[in-house]
């Protein structure tokens, strides 16, 4: 049996990657309290500001950067401020999506809003910002540190317009799938395809091959963020490490909803009417009329075909091998897909 | 009798500033309301997000850094993207700074949060942040682009750490004068360093002159942001652009009541106690307090030590000519000094 290809990479960059994190967040006073809420967000101290080890999310992000610049050859090592600046812009992210919706917990632990308040959450994530856009121009090359510094920025500022859209879609009376899938596609999607493309790129990888390596980041960045709303709605606390159903009690307009609302007539009709207006639904009603109108399924449709599009993708730049194994490995992992089930499109290498 | 400098300034760069400023807010999507609530915290926006031109503040953070680049006899155009980073990094601090601060106008408009609420407030911040970001990469040499792109990244992390102590100061039963210059240097001053540092880097000056320019733009931060606190309670809303006496309201530890209630015995300490705790003050009674014991005259006194090392620091670069009198010029418009007051440190030729 094979173990998990992202647990193999925790156990080969694991343990440099919390370090550079670490020596970045201490970065430049270690002392103040500023940095400690950081190290909080990041897993490595507690509510006191003492250290701990936390759980610190997968970290999935910056290993498929370190993995991406293995490419040719190349140790993954050479990525790891990189790897860093990915995990940071995301954490920004969550710091101060958590803010704005208004989510008390996270990776089972309080919110840095929770903790310290809204002002100072603002400015956590605004600080881990800085510091993650500090980190992505520590590449000794300087005409490199400007084409990935320029990716780094040109993503955060797709992140922040999908981020735009999401909170736009919340109070609006129906959301397309196109549109959904358009906002994802920023607001997760483009920094998978930073990761995948910015570690192949420092790697040393040829233009002709980043793009497609780009794209299987970016489809498998919205497999991935759609898989996430399926666990949002079906996953344990255990697994998401969030209150289960939070995002059904904030209304939230995810895949399994919109889909389901597609098909649902009378009375059902009613029931995403009232969701989608916000108002205060029976949270037992709509997940089981989520289960009976095939939600899950439906969308765990397009999870694979996403998935499918990034394998695609990754068969088009012509690269193979082990390398190309690994990135396939890690979709499926990411996807909770087993490989079996997409094998037509998988590299019989 | 002389035109005012940063007039001057105005008159020369104005329109190209504002044209490249735009030229950033469209990119990358200019029809989104999310680049439009962008365009409405710089001026080019009205509230439905039609064009207009509503007051934009004195912009004197990229004309400084426009000028710095013409030392050598460079165009301050060489620097027009920096300049447009330096602006944007600014409005980037002022959207989060009126969410944590709840303040409900700014430059005689509703502030963002105020219209489009704080989820979307938040954003509109982060996206002028990474629009900042990317912008400042924006220089043909790559070298260039690293240094000047590590420092303003170097000088925006400083900023959320000044802004980190500011807002810690609020709980606080007091403040020591130390304290207060410490966390104006980071939050305001850093920045004002790095718009001349880097308009002068970008004009091609050589390390030994960049540190004082650097240097002269910190004490001219520290000596702005002092008076600008002056301001904020002496000021009238037609000068500041904001409530009267929103400060002394949100009870703002700023230097003019951290000197008065140093010197504050009896009924007057009890005041400043009360202040201190964030209680609601008869502000008639804060506002006599602060006059009689001269808080308006002590605080002028710190701008002009401040402005004089500014103008040492000038002095110390080695530099003359046109080029440093212009420097001096605005910097003694921006602390609000009649130029003859600090005669004495002005270079004579």
């Amino acid at each position: 049996m094979r173990t998990s290809p992202l647990a193999d990479l925790q156990s080969r960059y694991g343990s440099q990657l919390d370090a550079r994190i670490q020596k970045w967040l201490a970065w430049p006073e270690d002392s103040s309290d500023f940095a400690g809420m950081m190290r909080y967000q990041l897993g490595y101290a507690d509510e006191t500001l003492k250290p701990t080890l936390a759980p610190s999310g997968k970290r999935f992000r910056p290993l498929l950067c370190l993995l991406a610049c293995e490419a040719l050859g190349c140790r993954g090592e050479q990525a790891l401020d990189t790897a860093v600046s990915v995990e940071l812009l995301h954490n920004f992210s969550l710091v101060h999506d958590d803010i704005q919706d208004r989510d008390p917990s996270r990776r089972h632990r309080p919110t840095v809003w929770k903790l310290w308040g809204e002002p100072q959450g603002i400015n956590v994530g605004d600080g881990l910002f800085a510091l993650a856009s500090r980190a992505v121009m520590a590449i000794a090359d300087a005409e490199t540190a400007v084409a990935v510094g320029k990716a780094f920025q040109e993503t955060a500022l797709l992140l922040t317009l999908g981020q735009f859209l999401d909170m736009s879609f919340e109070s609006r009376a129906s959301v397309a799938i196109d549109e959904y899938i358009d906002m994802i596609s920023r607001k997760t999607a483009a920094l998978v395809g930073f990761c995948v493309w910015s570690g192949a790129r420092i790697g040393g990888m040829d233009e002709a091959f980043l793009g497609h390596l780009r794209d299987f980041g970016r489809w498998l960045g919205i497999a991935y963020q759609i898989h996430d709303d399926i666990m949002g709605i079906w996953g344990s606390a255990e697994e998401t490490g969030k209150l289960p159903g939070t995002d059904l009690r904030n209304c939230k307009k995810t895949l399994p909803v919109l889909l389901a609302a597609q098909r649902a007539r009378g009375g059902d009709e009613r029931t995403f009417e009232a969701y989608f207006a916000g108002a205060a639904v029976d949270l037992d009603l709509v997940r089981e009329t989520l289960d009976r109108l095939d939600a899950r399924s439906d969308t765990e449709d397009v999870v694979e075909t996403n998935l499918e599009s990034a394998l695609s993708a990754l068969q088009r730049s012509g690269l193979d091998g082990e390398f190309i194994e690994n990135l396939q490995s890690v979709a499926f992992e990411l996807t909770g897909q087993a490989p079996a089930k997409s094998s037509g499109t998988v590299s019989n290498r």
